[in-house]
């Protein structure tokens, strides 16, 4: 590690609308010495996700910003280098919050070790990690699929939408994605076993969405928000149940989009339709890990949840890459891989 | 019952906006004769809610609406009088949906005996009744209000808001109600208990309503909406609940009022605060009615609930009451004696 250095990504400036690769400055630093109780973590795998857009607004929200100059937060599988904590040895293979780098110091809280399994490490970023346990416990605690419901998910293609819809098929529920593009939704259909996928890029989506659900919405997983919800809302039966877990559709606008739903409306049919609308994230069902876990890692030894990855070589790339998810570049889990796996590589 | 008649008020027209008097015509036909089954039914209490300016309206809802020529609907205490129904007899005193009208039959289903006790028969349509168990059943399966917590109440002189208050303090948490004029605002505090009341007839109502939540708000019992719910908005605190019954604002819009809040800024707070918002009707909750009545009287009883009922004398008067309710006039529970109480009278 003599001639390394610490390669991170700094949130130069916070982005006016949609993030551009301004507002990230790459530096370099010393590769940090770990302190009583700490380690050293290599960062194997850094993940993308669209949660990141938030921290990089001052605007107030269930965390705290990134501070400009701060170094960009995210979830990272990474090896541990030097360990002065008594629960992890060099050469463990941990899942940690290390953030946009090369190189992480951590004192081990939050830290959780990633065995190794049928299915790459990477994967504790995605379906089996944070996007997973969000579609695993946003169901099992507000959407509550019941046999023969119908549920609809945006993102579908993505890393909560695709558990989402899986699951959903393992409850005995219908289910409906939402994509953007043709290949999007030929997979959710063909590679995912989706009932249905709908284009939002298409001109009459709304009409689509509807032939898509003829019995009507009993579970929408909100992921996005915007002209999907404004299509979906009409379609809502009674007693529909709407987990809120993302609203990407807002997340680079200056001003909140113009939408067809008005507050009064969505009331009046919270009301008389019974409708449930609940907003969580993932750490709210923490509890709900061992579960996930157990049942998550059974149904892909099953084949009965498929995943994808859209891994992206090198650190420098991640500004680039996290722009292009926000407008739904990526097809599968955005991951970037950082650094070598000691294991594969 | 020789020489009598049934007088009843059927549904004249569909109002554009507010209820007026020409929506209802009074009419005057025979006492009508029950079948195999059936019970003849004398109303003496009719019971006048906000739901009702749903059923004037043809448009779509959890409930059919009235028909052109219809009696209009309501719960009623009543007085069988004729019964081919093995279970009642003449004499008992029961809860039927007899409408408005001084006769009607029944063939007993929805139908409840009426005990006499130490409160008015008449309490059977306030707080032993469906708004007591509107409060109680939203309060217990969606509100949640826990100790110390800050819980909100529009209409809240009105018998489900009352209720709501009073049962919010019986289990630890702040009571804070608003209600329309000096005179109800009193009410609350000196009679009922509540911990503070607003007046939203205040110019500075909202900034009256935030002092008066200096901790948030974690459950607003929603039976209004429109700018109560604008000055609520802003001060929920995580995790906070929204059990929604009613939308009175919206009852006699013709089109949807402007609202402050609009759907963006609604959604991003569900999941940044992780709201839970939930409509519900009284219906949905049946099985809470024993439990209910239990705590309910109960609490009566021991002075810790107490109800104020507003009896209007006389069928007749029936539609200026109602039309008077809705722009809230009434002072507590909206009563019509339609009949005399074989016991009182």
């Amino acid at each position: 590690m003599s001639n390394e250095v610490n390669r991170r990504w700094l949130l130069a400036s916070r982005p006016d609308g949609a993030p551009v690769a301004e507002n990230f400055r790459l530096d370099e630093a010393e590769i940090p010495v770990p302190g009583e109780g700490e380690m050293l973590l290599r960062v194997i795998y850094l993940s993308l996700d669209p949660y990141m857009r938030g921290r990089m607004s001052d605007a107030k929200s269930y965390a705290a910003p990134v501070p400009i100059d701060g170094v960009m937060e995210g979830e990272t599988v990474a090896e541990v280098m030097v360990s002065n904590n008594p629960d992890y040895v060099p050469g463990d293979i941990v899942l940690a919050r290390a953030g946009w780098q090369s190189y992480g110091l951590s004192d081990g809280s939050g830290v959780r070790k990633v065995a190794r399994g049928s299915v790459p490490i990477s994967t504790a970023l995605g379906v089996l990690g944070m996007p997973g346990l969000t579609a695993y416990a946003g169901l099992k605690n507000i959407g509550m699929p019941k046999e023969g419901e119908t549920v609809v998910v945006a993102a579908a293609s993505g890393p909560v939408g695709s558990a989402v819809g899986q699951i959903a098929k393992i409850r005995g529920a219908r289910a409906v994605g939402i994509a953007g593009g043709a290949k999007k939704c030929a997979y959710l259909i063909d590679e995912l076993g989706f009932d249905a996928a709908v284009d939002h890029r298409a001109p009459d989506f709304a009409e689509q969405l509807a032939k898509a659900c003829p019995d009507g919405i009993d579970v929408y997983f909100e992921n996005v928000s915007g002209k999907v919800f404004d299509a979906v809302f009409p379609l809502f039966n009674q007693f529909a149940r709407m987990p809120v877990c993302g609203t990407i559709a807002f997340y680079n606008a200056t001003n909140f989009p113009e939408m067809e739903t008005y507050v009064p409306t969505l009331m009046r049919a919270v009301l008389t339709k019974r409708l449930r609308i609940q907003g969580f994230i993932v750490y709210d069902f923490a509890s709900d890990y061992p579960d996930f876990a157990r049942d998550m890692a059974s149904w892909i030894e099953e084949g009965r949840v498929k995943y994808r990855e859209d891994i992206v070589d090198g650190i420098e790339q991640a500004p680039e890459a996290f722009v292009g998810l926000l407008k739904g570049k990526n097809f599968g889990k955005l991951v970037v891989k950082v650094g070598a796996d000691p294991v594969s590589s």
